[in-house]
C-alpha cells in the first residue's frame, strides 16, 4: 500500500445548489417512453399514480438544465459530503502505470454507497405531496438500506421487495433495512397479483429485480398514499446522482487536472450518469475530448451485448415501455456477485448517448473483477463493493494500456460503496468458488425474442 | 431522525503531531508490571522479546507527557482523520433531553473502526526495527481488520489468532483480514503448545481472548524476526488512541462548548482512555470538574465487579503480571454480542483511575445497549457497533438524568465504530433471540480465587 494518499475535500458551501440535467443538452434527445396500452408517449401526468408528482416531470424533463436541490435534502447531503475524491496513489504504484488515477468515494455515505443521494430525493418529495408510505424493490439491497434510511429520516413508511435469493443468502443488508425501521419482504411473495402469479407457475423461483419492481409498482398503485421509488434506470434517479459528477468537476480543479477518461460501473446507469454527465456537458457543449466508460457485468451485458428497442422496465410488464439497451424484460441473470448490476435494460439517457457513441461501454468478468477488488484493497486500503470492482477493472485496463504507451493519461472512476457488507462474496472468490460465466447468443437472442413481439 | 446535524472537522494542520501520555500527569503513577518469575518490576528490556522495543519504552514511560506521532504514521492518520465531531441533535430531539450530546465518530476509517489509530503506530514501530511478521488476537474481528490492514501499509506478514466462535460465527471480518492479505488462525488451534493443551483438555473450547492471545505471544517469541501486537489493555495502545481525545478537544473548541461527561465503552480501555486522557488532563493539572464514565458490559464487569489485584493478561499466564481490575484470567465471559469488550482485565492506567475515583463505571446489560443502538441509527442515522452501543446507552442514561433535572449539560461520547459489519449481532436483536445475562458473586469469586493464588 502506499504511503501517500491525497484527499480532496469541498467546503460545505461549495455542496452543488443544483443537480445537472443532461437532457436538456443532449442534441438527440431521448425518445419518449410510450404508454402500454395506447403506444403514445407518456406524459408527466401518466405516471402520477405511481410517483411523486415533481420527480414524474423531472423525468420528463428536456428543457431545464439546472434543477434545484431543495434545502432539506442538501442538509441532509451535508450529513456526509462532500465526499472526498481521493487520488490513488497507492494503485498506480501497484500497477506502475504513468496514469494519474482518481476515484470519487462514494462509500463514506452512512449507507456505504452512492444510493443515498437519490434516496434522500424521492423521500422528500414524496414527504412534500402528502404521501405517507413509500415502496421499493432491492436485489443486494444497497438500494433498499438507502431508501429505508431516507424514510426514517423524512417520517415515512418503508415496505421493500427484495429479491428472494439476496434477502436469504444476504441477510446483513435485510438486517440493516429493519434497523431503520422498514418492512422487508422476499420477492417473489404471496403478497402481490404479480408475485402469485410467478409462484404459481414457479414454486421456487428465486426471484429477480424485474419481478421485485412489479410487487412494489402493484403494492403503490393498490395502496391509498403510498408511491415507488426506484434506485437506478430512471432519468430522475440519474438526475440526483449527478452531485457525485458536479462535486468531481470542482474538485479536480483543485487537483489541477481534467479527466482523460471517465469510469462507472453500469447496472442502470444512474452512478455511471452521476459522475459522467457533468463533465460530458462540457463534451456536447465545447467539443472536450473525454472518453466515458460504462463497467457491466459479462453476465448481464445490455450495453455490449443488448439491443436498442422499446421494452418492459419489470418482468410482469406493469411499467411503461422505455426505449433502451435490453436484454429482454426477462432476461434471468446468472447469479453472480455484482447484485446491484443484474438488471435487464439501460436508463433511456445512457441509451441515447451509446447509440450516438457520446459513450463507451466494456464488459468485465467476475474473476477480473474480484481481482481488481482485492488489488485495490491492498493498494488503497479500501474494500470495494462487488459492483464498483468492475469500474475499478476497467479503470486496471485503461492504465494499464498507459503502462504500453507511456502515456500519462488522467483517469477517473466512481468508487460507487464498500464492500464490508459483501464480505460473503470475497469469501467465495478467495477460497475458489467463483468462476466466470459465458452467456450465449442463442441465449441473449431467445429473451429479445419476446422484445420483439411487444 | 433529525434533519439538522453538525460536523466539525480538523484541517490537515491540525491533525495532532504528538499522543498524550497521561503517566507522566498522573498523581499516583500505576504500579510496575512485574516478571510472573521473578515478581520484580519490569525493565522495557524485559518486553522485547515480544515487543517492538520503541513500544516496550512507550509501556513504561512515566515522565514523558507529549510523544512525537512518526510522520509516517501521520501520513497515513491522514487517510481519514480528522475524523468528524458530531452534535447528535437526532438523538437529543428523540429523547427529549436539554443535555447537549456530541460524538467523536471514529467509524469513518476504512475498517470502520478506532482499532487503526494503534494498528498503523504498531506496525511502523515492527518495520523500522526490521521486523518482518507480526502477529496478534482477535475477537469479533476489528482489532485484527486493523493490523492486517496496517500490516499491508507496512509491508510486514500478519497472523492472526481469531477467537474460534467468532471465526466461524462471523465470517466477514475474517474475509476482511484475508482480503489484506493476512492468515487467520482460528483459535484456541493445534499450532501452538497453548492451544494443543487447551484442545488436549477440552476439545470443543470455543476460544477466548486470552487463549488467543497466549497463542499469538507464543507464536512471537518462537519465530525469528516476529513480534506480538495488541489492540487494547497495554498502555502504549491507549497512548495512541489519544489522537482522538486531542482532536475532539479542539473540536469541541470549534463548537463551543466543554463537555461535563465524558463516555466511552469498555474492553481493555484503549478507545476509552482514547478519547478521555486529553481531557483528564485538565481535570489532573487544573482540577477542571468533568466526569469520565466507562460503559462496560454486565456480562463482564471487571471495573464494577472486579477486584484490583495483580494477574495475568492471557490465560496460559504467559505475560507479565498487571496491576488491574480484573475477573480472573480465567474468566470466560458468557456468549454475548459485545465481542471487543468480553476481556478479563482492565488496563493499568486506567485501573489506577478508577482506583483513585478519577473515573467512574457502569455496567450496561445486553438488551439495553442494543435498544440505545437502534434509537441511534433512527436519530443519526449511523449503525453502531455492538460495542459502541454501550457508550451510546450509558449517554443516554446521563441525557435523561439531564430531562429530569433540566440540566443542559454537555455529553460526549466515542462512536468507536459502525456496526455495518456486526449485522448478525442486530438480526438475532430483532428477532429476539437475544437476552440479558446475570452474572453470580458465586461465579466471579471462583475465579479470583485463582488470581490470590499467583
Amino acid at each position: 500500500m502506499s504511503k501517500k494518499q491525497k484527499r480532496y475535500f469541498l467546503s460545505e458551501n461549495d455542496i452543488p445548489r443544483y443537480w445537472y440535467n443532461i437532457q436538456a443538452d443532449m442534441k438527440n434527445k431521448p425518445l419518449p417512453p410510450l404508454n402500454p396500452q395506447t403506444k403514445q408517449p407518456l406524459k408527466p401526468e401518466d405516471l402520477y399514480p405511481i410517483f411523486a408528482k415533481e420527480l414524474c416531470h423531472q423525468e420528463l424533463n428536456q428543457t431545464d438544465t439546472w434543477i434545484e436541490i431543495p434545502e432539506a435534502v442538501r442538509e441532509m447531503y451535508k450529513f456526509y459530503r462532500s465526499t472526498p475524491l481521493v487520488r490513488a496513489y497507492g494503485l498506480e504504484q501497484a500497477l506502475g502505470t504513468p496514469a494519474h488515477i482518481y476515484f470519487k468515494n462514494e462509500s463514506v455515505s452512512p449507507i456505504g454507497s452512492h444510493k443515498l443521494n437519490s434516496a434522500l430525493a424521492q423521500a422528500y418529495y414524496c414527504k412534500q405531496e402528502g404521501v405517507t408510505n413509500i415502496t421499493t424493490e432491492t436485489g443486494a439491497g444497497q438500494w433498499g438500506a438507502a431508501l429505508a434510511y431516507a424514510a426514517k429520516v423524512f417520517g415515512l413508511e418503508a415496505a421493500v421487495y427484495q429479491v428472494k435469493i439476496s434477502y436469504e443468502q444476504k441477510p446483513y443488508r435485510r438486517s440493516i433495512m429493519q434497523t431503520f425501521g422498514a418492512q422487508v419482504t422476499p420477492s417473489p411473495s404471496m403478497s402481490t397479483r404479480a408475485g402469485k402469479d410467478i409462484l404459481t407457475k414457479y414454486p421456487n423461483h428465486q426471484g429477480s429485480l424485474g419481478t421485485a419492481i412489479s410487487e412494489a409498482v402493484e403494492l403503490a398503485r393498490t395502496t391509498p398514499n403510498c408511491k415507488y421509488t426506484l434506485g437506478s434506470v430512471l432519468s430522475h434517479v440519474t438526475l440526483h446522482q449527478t452531485v457525485i459528477g458536479l462535486e468531481a468537476e470542482k474538485q479536480m480543479e483543485m487537483a489541477g487536472e481534467y479527466p482523460d477518461i471517465i469510469i462507472g460501473c453500469f447496472g442502470g446507469g444512474s452512478n455511471f450518469g452521476g459522475i459522467c454527465f457533468p463533465f460530458m456537458r462540457h463534451t456536447i457543449l465545447e467539443g472536450k475530448q473525454t472518453r466515458y466508460i460504462a463497467a457491466e457485468p459479462a453476465s448481464c451485458p445490455k450495453l455490449t451485448r443488448g439491443k436498442f428497442e422499446y421494452d418492459y422496465g419489470d418482468e410482469a410488464g406493469y411499467t411503461p415501455l422505455l426505449p433502451m439497451y435490453t436484454l429482454g424484460h426477462n432476461f434471468a441473470p446468472a447469479n453472480i456477485h455484482a447484485g446491484g448490476l443484474r438488471y435487464h435494460g439501460a436508463g433511456v439517457i445512457v441509451s441515447q448517448l451509446l447509440k450516438d457513441k457520446l459513450m463507451e461501454a466494456v464488459d468485465i468478468q467476475q474473476l477480473e473483477s474480484f481481482d481488481a477488488g482485492i488489488l485495490f484493497a491492498k493498494s488503497e486500503g479500501i474494500i470495494p463493493a462487488p459492483e464498483s470492482c468492475h469500474a475499478i477493472a476497467a479503470a486496471i485496463q485503461e492504465a494499464n494500456k498507459c503502462k504500453e504507451t507511456g502515456e500519462e493519461k488522467v483517469i477517473l472512476f466512481n468508487l460507487s460503496g464498500h464492500g464490508l457488507i459483501d464480505m460473503s462474496a470475497y469469501d467465495q472468490y478467495l477460497s475458489g468458488n467463483l468462476m466466470n460465466y459465458e452467456l450465449s447468443d442463442a441465449e441473449i437472442e431467445k429473451n429479445l425474442e419476446e422484445v420483439d413481439k411487444i
